[in-house]
């Protein structure tokens, strides 16, 4: 039997709850394909890190191999799921109702995952009232009281970058600690509060170091 | 005056390719304040970033400051834009002309950036020849003659995840060696070519870590 997981602390280094995510990923895949084990060399390949490094990781959350047997993936899956706290849903909320702001409501990814947006907002008189999918825009007014009632732990925001800064300390001030951010901009936010920029820009430009020199 | 920036050398870490856009971000935005020089602690706050990380991530490509006098705005901003190649125009193609791929196309961000979607491609019949934005949206069976004709050098994925692997894989036998993938898969690509993934998925998955505790 795997051991069940010692405590977990605060002493995760964020680039490994980074990483958690594509664990769960792989062994989700693995899960369907009714894998029953997986070594670290064979996750390794999958996920494009050394063996190491994913035995280290995993080290963080509890002992889950046997030594030369290779990770249980039901349960190992199960595990870091509960670990991400992705046994439960969460409520997300949209401000910023444009092109991009669109795209996400109606995005289909979403709620399979556990994640869904019960509200939308915008700043725009003309927007208000609007009904994008099956969410009807609410004036930035209404951002407390909508977080409160809806139990909102999660904030996207698609409004331009000029704004993306004010609008990002309302939600934070609403009690919001996570926020999915779609402007182009790097957001300051107070301890306590993650951001995670979703941005094609930066990502191009990170690319682009290693294609200049071809 | 600042030196010249030192040869550079593929020795640079990845993760600090990964924060050199960010170090561009704000220093434009700095250079658009007229703002003449910048401590590495000023950086620091902008950025959320130690200022000895900053000098450290700096000095990979030259010695910009002098000792306790900061780093001159504009001549750092126009050598970081020429290390990441960003003084030139890139051309991308996009692979998936669904809502995602119509959102990505008429994205009004990319064109400033220096990066031109210039073709669009989907594997459903009923897509192709369908006028989106100014492309028409092509065959499959075209993208290796548009890929050379057009020197497309970035390939955008926003196919459903089943087929982003296959995708990928036919951009780099096309000699595409970037990859920006918005399919929710973690892709496997030979040595030499770089993906960059655009997923809310992983990013909202490693935030309610965080939440989870509350």
């Amino acid at each position: 039997m795997p051991s069940k997981p010692t405590d977990i602390t605060d002493d995760v280094p964020e680039v490994v709850v980074l990483r958690l995510p594509q664990y769960v990923r792989a062994l989700g895949e693995l899960f369907r394909q009714k894998v029953v084990v997986v070594s670290s060399q064979q996750l390794g390949i999958q996920l494009q890190m050394t063996p190491a490094q994913i035995r280290k990781d995993l080290s963080y959350f509890g002992r889950f191999g046997k030594q030369g047997r290779g990770y249980p993936v039901g349960y190992l899956l199960g595990e870091l799921r509960q670990v991400l706290g992705l046994e439960r849903k969460w409520n997300s909320c949209l401000v910023g109702v444009g092109r991009l702001g669109r795209a996400i409501i109606n995005y289909p990814g979403f709620t399979p995952e556990g994640f869904n947006v019960v509200a939308a907002f915008d700043t725009a008189p003309s927007e208000i009232g609007e009904t994008i999918g099956s969410l009807v825009v609410q004036p930035i007014v209404e951002l407390e009281r909508t977080i409160k009632e809806q139990d909102i732990r999660i904030g996207i925001v698609a409004v331009p970058a000029t704004k993306a800064q004010e609008v990002i300390d309302q939600l934070v001030r609403c009690g919001v600690k996570a926020i999915l951010n779609y402007a182009p901009t790097g957001p300051q936010v107070p301890e306590g509060v993650r951001v995670r920029n979703v941005d094609p820009i930066l990502a191009l430009q990170s690319m682009t170091y290693y294609l200049k020199s071809d």
